[in-house]
């Protein structure tokens, strides 16, 4: 209908109780803002740059309280699937509460997984590849269509740019549009990739630009990885957005949204 | 005054006439809407991809027809200098009429130039060369100021991506702004550096999705170069702003400006 | 032993006579230049662009032909892996014949599969992902490494340069060989990745061009996908080596080889 | 006659007797390879990152000292142009020595300044701009072309990636020898574009890997900075080779060359 929805929580769980607690404060912001908002976390870290970081609870469990999660907060949730058999297990698993399927960026061109995805009948967010030119995302589209999924859509999360940084390339929002829904993530966009040391850092002082920018070219829905404290986050916490940013942050992105309305 | 300015007119000096239309047409609108308006002309295109291509009136005839416009009509006009020499030649041509000079991006790191330009007293847009980290661009700041000269501001024209394409990368707005005001280039920006044929392409659809998230994300200005009927423009058609589009662009902008605000 | 080796073979097992055709001339001419020689060979494409795309045998009829292949020419052969569980069911198709498990690039950071290939104990090439700097290939060795597995090398095969096109960076093997041995890949480095129409392109005439420059930059194997019809084949045709232009190109390399011993 | 030549000497004339010292050195070198050899030095380095960094000596006293130590050496010379108006000066201060014009990259599409070169009848190399895709560097042979001068050269010398890094696409070489001869430049090559500190920097290991590559990949010459103490060099010292080196390396570089003739 028009309105902008949020898809927020943390980069993994890091525990029940944890994750309550965000979906709840969060679902707080959201209702005050009367924004649509699909809680977000993942059960497994699937490609960390060193083997010996946290990864999760993984599907089993993780899988248990997102569904924990949705069914006490009404909830929708979105969480990331990496190989084909994870896709019925986590939907099945998931039973009557919505859940969105996450295919991250590296394996959007995945065949197997897209479909296996799709095969669920859940709705499906494909985050565009790193290496992936925005109108090559119609591709995997159409993999989705072609297995009888049309409920898909499409998020942008930056273009490689040269070693250890991405670019946000405002002109793929308009293009991915074309095909399908778009969100913006804002906060892996500001990933400075692995630099050498076995952790990707970030730059979380530039979410609230690219937020803003994104969603005056035209977006969606906006993605973000919130956390009430980064600097102690299991994943991603060099840029993850502090919760306490994220109420005037999304009442910014509403007046622009309004503004171009 | 926290106001979005706008540099805008056509990309080279056609005829005087025409000039001259463009820059009544386009400061009735920014009366209407309020926003302080330099006109902006080429009396050279020093770069062209061929050496067939028009270049214009050259700088004797271009700057009396720039410092008419100027009389007439009241406006700050700006325009491109491109070797040491020209700077004190236009500065002296325009005489009591305000004006901007501009360094060409390719031109950024050419230190004489930088420096006969802020010799003049005049103010000095620099725009940012497509092979320039944002962060690099105080240096060309701190040559005007050590040249006596603070009155600077830069200009974002988009980032070399590959061949033949540019990206426009929004946090190079934020990160120059720590060194000058900064003006956004919304027609430049969505130029595809000649792509083999002799002539430099465009893809002016995406002039309004980028100049809105360039607002978005936190400018001072807006540069765009506008023209009755790009397709017959003697310059940089294929990426030009239809004077038509101006209006509705402008307040769209405005209106996000004002919700940022 | 500072001799260097080959990889090669058609990108994707289109019949075993096929193959085997290939693997023999291959041999014959290895044999002649006195190459180590490893047959190279998909039995699924995971990644096509289209959903329609030819995608192979699939892993048990293309592991049966693979270790027949290695059974009646004592080659040993090297194949793509795409989830964690397919490196025992590979690795346990093959028997005895000797067998090196590919990691593709797009999934390089996979943590499980890179796992589920080290305890196969079989050596493991891992391809540099488009997105991934060099220096941080180190993190997937480290990976292997941690699990067990010390036969591992890395692959060369381009880094993303804007859109639809990747650029080698010869600078990426003197880095990644601090970590391992390297191989070039000279044919997926020419992909024009998925230009827009479903299939991605290439230029082989670039092969030889890119081929020569990492051996005399210096590396230790050499990766060619190679087709007696290149017109005709089921996958990445557009960038294949055609057979007879092999024995040339492998003496040409041989003597830039001799050249820097 | 299809052997290689040298292009090299010092960044920037720091004295006469240093230059003179560094011509001999080199001279000794390539009498003794039987290498074609090309002095090199700039009289003004007009693109300094800071305002602050020593220049040269300008334009007069350093034609003097090119002139000197052409007609002591026998050896041509080469040196760069940065306005229309040094090109005839240049030209004419050298008298009958042989000299190259060179044209910096970031001014490869400036068409007064090609012209003006051209029209001197001197042979005129333009390094091709890191913005610059190599089939556009036609257009710059062209405008040589249709000013009166065919001996013109072009050099490759790395193309912007990401920020503040260079990639050499050995591609461009074979592309640009459609156009004419190719000189790459190995120590430019190298070069990490002004790292925020005010100057650039250089990974001068590097050099002889890429310079090696670029030979196997096929190229009519190679220029190459050299300095007896690159610590102390009074510009690009970070990416200079040590005079120490040269030998050794063109002693590689024709290995490679003889390999692939």
């Amino acid at each position: 209908d028009g309105s902008l929805f949020l898809i927020a929580g943390p980069c993994v769980l890091e525990s029940e109780p944890h994750a309550r607690m965000l979906a709840d404060e969060i679902q707080r912001i959201t209702d005050d803002l009367k924004i649509p908002y699909i809680f977000k976390a993942s059960y497994d870290k699937a490609n960390r740059t060193s083997i010996h970081s946290f990864r999760g609870p993984g599907l089993v469990e993780g899988c248990r309280v997102l569904r924990a999660i949705s069914e006490s907060t009404g909830l929708p949730v979105l969480t990331d699937v990496h190989t084909p058999d994870d896709c019925a297990r986590v939907s099945d698993a998931l039973g009557d509460s919505e859940i969105v399927l996450q295919i991250p960026a590296f394996l959007c061109r995945q065949t197997d997984l897209l479909i296996a995805a799709a095969k669920t009948g859940r709705p499906v967010n494909v985050k565009k590849g790193q290496f992936v030119a925005p109108a090559d995302m119609k591709h995997a589209v159409q993999k989705l269509h072609d297995s009888g999924n049309d409920r898909v859509f499409l998020t942008e999360r930056g273009a490689s740019f040269g070693y250890n940084n991405l670019v946000v390339d405002m002109r793929s929002l308009p293009v991915m549009r074309g095909f399908a829904p778009v969100v913006f993530d804002g906060t892996h966009s500001v990933q400075t990739p692995s630099a050498g040391n076995g952790v990707s850092g970030g730059q979380p002082e530039f979410i609230p630009v690219l937020a803003r920018a994104a969603v005056a070219a035209g977006i969606d829905g906006i993605f973000l990885e919130v956390h009430n404290n980064p600097a102690e986050a299991k994943s991603d916490g060099a840029n993850a957005l502090k919760l306490d940013h994220l109420k005037p942050l999304l009442e910014q992105l509403l007046a622009i949204h309004a503004a171009i309305a």
